[in-house]
């Protein structure tokens, strides 16, 4: 079983510290009774205040439908220790299994929304749908990220970068270039 | 001085090997006799055929007007070789400096765009604006990339992530989970 992070409340206009690195994300959703976990890796940070973030999710996923109808979902980070389940997440299909059983991951309320959290991940983003005026076209959904738990260490996780081809790249170390930085670029 | 690595043509489709773990990278651009360099961490692959980007870029940016007359950019992938160039151009803006004079950078003509490719990245992807429908409201780009240049090794390059507040981390070690992975989400 993994290891269950303790987590505290996280601004949500800093998501970004977990979020513009790139790293695969589990999507959770629900929709009445049903509930679904997909991987995504095509998304990006949008705007700070509100907390707004982009993300294709192909009408091809079993997720689409509850995302769609419910216009909630939850962006999930998970770390390294978690790779076998994001690579099994993201090779099966909610219309035959329930991923958070087959899976081992712990479905947690969520505050903001139905869709629940997976309480192994890293941090937990709570989202609403914002805007949809480019979904019909590019399956690309723009969310507000409403609040966000976050794990209390460490402050930057090992992540897994998705290249294609079943191949991550893994974070990382961390550098820092703070003194060449413009203090209006920087948090205070 | 840096490197300029010899590159080959690559498929326009597969960008999303150097796009998806969510490098930071620098967007060339040119507009009559001007010219321009900015970083950029806010981009998702939205489609593989035709090939797309979305990417914010925000309006306070000297490159904003560049890129939204000239509908054109190239979108360069530095390495961590290129680490406290990438800091330079973040941090300057090109309405006060030429950055590729300021930085050492090399201006290479592109094939299918007026604006220049950066020499010393490790890949470079020509685009068009393919789609503004978002640009007024969220600043939202959608580029179609139309030629890919990438250099011939490695296959995985060490790239830069930006997670806010002057601190990058750093793609470490591959790993492959193909025997895991549908075939049909396979290169073949």
């Amino acid at each position: 079983m993994a290891r269950q992070p303790a987590k505290a409340d996280f601004p949500v206009s800093q998501v970004r510290r977990y979020l513009e690195p790139g790293p695969i994300v589990m999507v959770s959703s629900a929709l009445g009774g049903r509930r679904n976990i997909m991987t995504m890796g095509w998304h990006t940070v949008m705007e700070f205040t509100p907390s707004l973030v982009g993300c294709v999710i192909a009408g091809s996923n079993h997720s689409f439908a509850l995302i769609r109808e419910s216009r909630e979902c939850v962006i999930n980070l998970p770390t390294t220790a978690l790779t076998d389940i994001v690579v099994g997440v993201g090779n099966t299909s909610g219309a035959e299994i329930d991923k958070f059983e087959t899976f081992g991951l712990t479905a947690q309320p969520a505050m903001r929304v139905q869709a629940p959290l997976i309480a192994e991940c890293h941090a937990n983003f709570e989202c609403r749908l914002y805007d949809d005026a480019l979904v019909e076209r590019y399956n690309f959904f723009i969310f507000e990220v409403l609040k966000a738990h976050v794990a209390k260490s460490p402050r930057h996780p090992e992540t897994l970068h998705y290249t294609g081809n079943g191949e991550f790249v893994i974070s990382g170390k961390v550098i820092s270039r703070r003194r060449w930085f413009r203090p209006e670029l920087l948090d205070s």
